[in-house]
């Protein structure tokens, strides 16, 4: 019954990825079978020698990630399945089932939580996955979703974020900055509502970016592109803290540099015009922006051939040596070292 | 960016298992290896013919499944990762991997969370399992843990809730009823301790039931004990809301009915003390207590001479055809309906 008077340190001071390091650093592996443990889209799990089993989970909490004013329980449910999805295809990988747990205080109804449930179903309906477990438990404020998803690979297939090398080339699924984008809209409109309730939020012309960030769909085509075109990338991430932050993580695990050049990063004209609109450089939105849950991936320069006929599928630069750091060439011509500007949430 | 106006039912109404039903009961499974969904111990996933994956997911948050005034830290990450296992045990299986996702308010330091990590580490080295993945994020308000365990079994092995058939005994592993003994105790010089801090709390003779509550362990050795014994049981469930609420799960889910022998109830001497201390029957917390992680199981009566030479295995009761009814023989020889009477959350 006491507080204990150790030395205090915050953990801001660590940061996420720090913090996560500081506490899971010193776990040994135990079993055979854990083939990749924390450090990746998804824990990889090996049933035999060759198949796989892919395990990723999320915690969404009321108030960090979400805000209930503008978003709707249903696409919020959807969500949250979508990200955990969007995880296990990183992996080059089928996600199979989910397990969905959440703590709700006691402002929440029933039929609140049949919306959630509504958009959990959507999205399993889908994504074809398969709800198997969770768990509902009071909370003493707001509403927390921890989902774990669940798929299968193998051996030869699988994707980690490890295995890039210098001379691959970088590609992207679809466009990056949208997400974020939306969100500044949404934020725009409540605060304009919270101070004006009586002025109609103007979001019609841009339902584009905001469907982006409230309704975001995982990139399950671009594994059947995959496997169609008989391509295994050597690494791969999803965007889901922004692109500076994903390329560094696979720089980090592959050991090696690389090289993005701006005229490559897709981005949409409207998201490029909405940018503006908020006095924001559209590559920022793109680098540091997130929640774009594209694909980002490496191929050996020998595949270029398969992915220039893939449908959405952008090169935008190159691996390079560990030595060259991570830049980004402007459109001005200039080299900039690309920093993790990914979401904070401490 | 409304609220909406229709109707609003209080979740309460419902209750934790009438809410899961009602929000879960419309899904639908997509996917052949989706062997068994929600409403067993942990969801059963074919990886071929023979071998299975378990996922079992649990949510503990701050206030509400436990009490930081009384609970250190790591106790309380090694009871989070140990009620996990359980319920993979309680399939007949072993755990192998675990994830852990943490939300936390801006009130946790770093050395409290590495207290928390050390007894998830002392639970993955004593249970040789092995930390594979996680989420790490803010709160709005005090601490959210939500673990994944995941294990194997086989398609001969695995144990369900819906086994159980007339005429099985129903067995459990260990006493009943000394972690809500422990829970009360600890409740009480809690209250005692806030109205007069300088009192010191009087818990050295009630080591027993404080461990129970503090630190339980979850029945790996009673899978070992099947394995050497060539047991099968016929059906399974592990011990956390109560024998009461279990009973019933495992009655509910295998159509069948069910009489417990009060005098066949292990409760532990020192507990029974306890219990009469708080004015409490004590076969009233073996009942409704919960939190035991014992496990209750049926086997086939051809097995009875197998379970007598278990170590800590006590046989309670038969079960009976359904139109019997679950049903407590007290020791003055009276019927009792039995009535579920476990935690309550909600």
């Amino acid at each position: 019954m006491s507080e204990n008077n150790k030395s205090r340190t915050d953990v801001n001071k660590l940061g996420e990825f720090g913090l996560i390091d500081h506490l899971t650093g010193q776990f040994p592996l135990y079993n055979m079978s854990s083939v990749k443990g924390i450090g990746d889209d998804a824990a990889v799990i090996s049933n035999d020698k060759e198949s796989f089993t892919l395990v990723s989970t999320d915690m969404l909490v009321e108030g960090i990630h979400f805000d209930l004013a503008y978003t709707p329980l249903k696409h919020l449910g959807y969500k949250a399945v979508v990200v955990n999805l969007s995880d296990i295809y990183a992996m080059n990988g089928h996600p199979q089932q989910i397990t969905v747990s959440i703590a709700i205080s006691n402002r929440y109804s029933v039929e609140a939580l049949e919306e959630l449930y509504e958009g959990i179903k959507a999205a399993c309906a889908y994504y074809k996955v398969d709800l198997v477990g969770g768990d509902t438990t009071s909370s003493l404020k707001g509403l927390v979703i921890s989902i774990t998803a669940i798929g299968t690979s193998t051996a030869e297939k699988v994707v980690y974020r490890h295995g890039a090398r210098p001379g691959d080339l970088i590609c992207v699924s679809g466009d990056l900055g949208s997400a974020f984008l939306g969100l500044q809209l949404l934020e725009r409109e409540k605060q304009i509502w919270l101070e004006h309730p009586e002025v109609q939020p103007k979001l019609d012309d841009q339902q584009y970016v905001i469907g982006r960030q409230l309704k975001p769909e995982a990139r399950r085509d671009m594994i059947y592109q995959f496997e169609k075109a008989e391509l295994i990338p050597t690494s791969m991430i999803d965007i889901s803290d922004g692109l500076a932050s994903e390329i560094m993580h696979i720089c980090k695990n592959s050991n090696v540099g690389a090289l993005i050049e701006e005229t490559g990063v897709p981005i949409k004209n409207e998201s490029q015009l909405l940018a503006l609109e908020f006095n924001l450089d559209p590559i920022t939105c793109a680098l540091s922006g997130g929640e774009d849950y594209e694909l980002l991936f490496t191929i050996d320069p020998a595949d270029e051939e398969k992915v220039k006929y893939m449908a959405d599928v952008y090169i935008m630069g190159e691996i390079k040596d560990p030595s060259d750091g991570i830049k980004l060439l402007s459109k001005g011509g200039k080299l900039h070292t690309i920093k993790a500007q990914g979401w904070k949430h401490f």
